[in-house]
């Protein structure tokens, strides 16, 4: 059975993952390493989890890798660690899954291929999400121009706290391109306002934590419309500890969520 | 150049492919198969077209055979005859778009191969929902289960006089039940009633002919939507001299409107 770090926490896409880890009967280990402003211990329900600063980044992996055989580690770090995190660890040989974005792709799979390791690094781990991206790839791929002649509205609500155009509707616009949709990443419609994300259908619990996506294609007498839409971190998780699972039975290698998909090892 | 012969004018289907051809620069031959009930003709743009009842059926597919090379039928008739039109288009020789549903296929595809002809047979001629179709069956046997523990809500609303389910929706079903969503076709909401498939969306001026489809799944956290709402005729029409055009430049056999958007010849 597999032993699960999480790294990233108290965070609440990190603390949402550990709570699935336990949920779904994996060991979670009992360290994970945070950035400098923490310390102390965390409570995972019945698991004490010891937060390790970044002077003790480097001891608490050597030590988990010495104590557990099938260590994997889920990253749900920040974008400006995540890549060093992973030199970390490539130097003590543990598989991983990457949760965090904004980092060195290139360079992350660079270093597990060096080190013979297994990892999943995908940009997104929902799993319906991911099929839809994957279909719309497709659906570019082998049916080129096939929506000629519409035109595309993209909008994207998320928690005000976002700053940046959401990376899923960003990904998406090539596939629109190449079904013949003229549209660029500035198109994109941000809301990043509670009255508005409202008035798209978010609930008002999940101002705080939420990514609403529509895409609407119109011409004179068509519409096609896809949505996703996702409320709170719970379908990340599940689709983070699928990773997990999908990881413990492959070869070295980098994978992707896509992978996981194919692999029907899902929940 | 093409000589589209339309067959079932003044019908609204047949009536709508004919403008499309006319306004595509084809040829559009001065006669259609009717019904029993009909004779005259009709005028389309500046093509006066003679309305041929059923003793004049096989005169008139031979005299469209002997003075047009390339000639390409388009059937817009009914369930009840179009398998026998088959046999006529089969006993002259004459490549067709079959836009009429309800009739035998397999019988079709035998006439269409012993004949040694060219056809294309589909049952929905919308480019865009074709696509939309054709993707959500490789999602579902590409990702098997990849939407388990998802709920689908799918409704569809249609002009009253349509009596049936529609055929596009329950052929979305299989689809779905092999994402792992358990549905059946008697779970679809039909809408015939007019305040509330304007309720969905469906323009006043659409009331009596419209196609609205909308498939919701949610899980606890996530919603996942597509809809496509085709107003009017415009939009199969369009796809059905995209067909023929495709198909002159085909060796004999029986295709379909995936093989169409494959070959990216839509307009």
């Amino acid at each position: 059975m597999a032993t699960v770090m999480v790294n990233g926490l108290p965070g609440p896409m990190a603390t949402a993952v550990a709570l699935e880890v336990v949920k779904r009967n994996l060991q979670l280990a009992p360290m994970s390493l945070c950035g400098p402003s923490r310390s102390g211990t965390v409570n995972v329900e019945s698991v004490v989890v010891q937060l390790c600063p970044p002077n003790e980044h480097d001891k608490a992996m050597e030590d988990a890798r010495a104590k557990y055989t099938d260590l994997v580690v889920v990253d749900c770090t920040q974008p400006h660690v995540c890549t060093d995190n992973t030199r970390l660890y490539a130097k003590h040989k543990v598989d991983f899954v990457m949760v965090a974005t904004g980092g060195d792709v290139a360079e992350m799979q660079r270093l597990v291929k060096d080190a013979g390791l297994r990892a999943v690094i995908a940009p997104n781990m929902c799993k319906a999400i991911v099929a839809l991206q994957s279909m719309l790839q497709h659906m570019g791929e082998k049916y080129p121009n096939a929506l000629s002649g519409f035109k595309l509205n993209l909008t994207e609500s998320h928690q005000a706290t976002k700053k940046d155009t959401s990376g899923t509707a960003r990904a998406m616009v090539g596939n629109f391109n190449k079904l013949g949709v003229p549209f660029s990443v500035e198109d994109i419609k941000q809301i990043r306002d509670e009255e508005q994300s409202k008035a798209l259908g978010v609930p008002e619990t999940a101002l705080n934590g939420h990514a609403f996506h529509t895409y609407d294609l119109q011409n004179e007498s068509v519409q096609l419309q896809f949505q996703h839409n996702v409320v709170g971190r719970h379908s990340y998780a599940q689709g983070t500890v699928d990773a997990v699972l999908f990881l413990m039975k492959q070869t070295p290698g980098v994978y992707n969520m896509i992978n996981v998909l194919e692999s029907g090892m899902i929940s």
